[in-house]
């Protein structure tokens, strides 16, 4: 392995090439094996980078959490200065369900490592640390905008959360053609909409 | 295969034995041959009830969907005649979330199942009927629900429908520990306040 290449480009070509085995094939593919042969390096290359599958796979998972976050940061720049908090989360949400191809192998992703979680004791604490962070993020949003005024104060701001973060439950729907994008958008819009003054 | 064991009641334990290892193992130690294992029988045997993988699969989800909907039946049947059909939505979802062992099991079943749906087309085919086939139910007793005047004329019965299913989104969060099973049902009944009049 040549000293050039760097050591984080290679895991994230890696980590790329595991999002295809999850998407194309299915989480019952997903073998160090089979991500190598996808990433077009040996075994023992791979093993280089990580240890193991669960080393790997919460790699892949952190690197996706990366890209949504800056597929939602290049959305809030288009929002301009001083966005409504509305907005915000509407591009947040947007961007947690599979509504184009980068953000349907993130979610595919997420969906398959949160599977992985339940026999996996350390890809679980990795996957719940995640969760608490980003819930963490959403309720500070809500939380301000209750203190600004934007949503009333009779409202419970982590019950809000979670019934924020429930709207990613529209993902099997989409995922199997049951509704189209449009009504996920018009369903996170009327949520939205109740939710805000 | 001695002939009085009956065809449903050995496909079912069959079943039971591939939830265990969805439950247990994770989707990606699901082969014919661990299922088989689990359920203490031969290969050769398993293969004599489900000719492929898939078929198995989409089975042991059929069943899944079954003992969910007979247990929204059990839950239906204590809320006496005539029930609310706020308390109709309020057992249902319940139920589909993993908020007790059994429903845990079937929820698991239903995440990798919607995952294996992604690759491979005949399950892919089912999963979809099916899901249209639960969520035509909750639209049509949404549908019923604005004409009796429960909710208002104003809601969108499809919208209402698909933010009511993607409740089913607080499920990561209860499966890795980020939100306990009372926040849910209390985001459930949040919800369901704001829905009805």
């Amino acid at each position: 392995m040549p000293k050039q290449v760097d050591h984080r480009d290679r895991r994230e070509t890696i980590a790329r090439a595991l999002w295809r085995v999850v998407e194309r094939r299915g989480v019952s593919q997903l073998t160090m094996r089979v991500v190598a042969q996808e990433a077009g390096i040996s075994l023992g290359q791979l093993q280089h980078y990580f240890a193991s599958r669960s080393a790997m796979l919460s790699f892949a998972m952190d690197f996706a959490s990366e890209q949504t976050s800056l597929r939602v940061g290049q959305g809030l720049t288009r929002l301009g200065d001083r966005p409504h908090p509305r907005d915000v989360l509407r591009v947040t949400l947007a961007e947690m369900l599979p509504l184009h191809a980068d953000a349907r192998a993130t979610s595919r992703m997420s969906a398959a490592y949160v599977l992985e979680a339940l026999h996996d004791e350390a890809v679980r604490e990795q996957a719940r640390r995640g969760l608490v962070r980003g819930r963490a993020l959403v309720e500070e949003l809500v939380r301000q905008a209750i203190a600004d005024g934007h949503i009333g104060p009779d409202r419970d701001p982590a019950t809000e959360t979670n019934l924020l973060l429930a709207l990613t439950g529209l993902t099997p729907l989409l995922e199997l053609g049951v509704i189209e994008p449009g009504d996920a958008l018009t369903a996170i819009d009327a949520h939205l909409e109740r939710l805000f003054r």
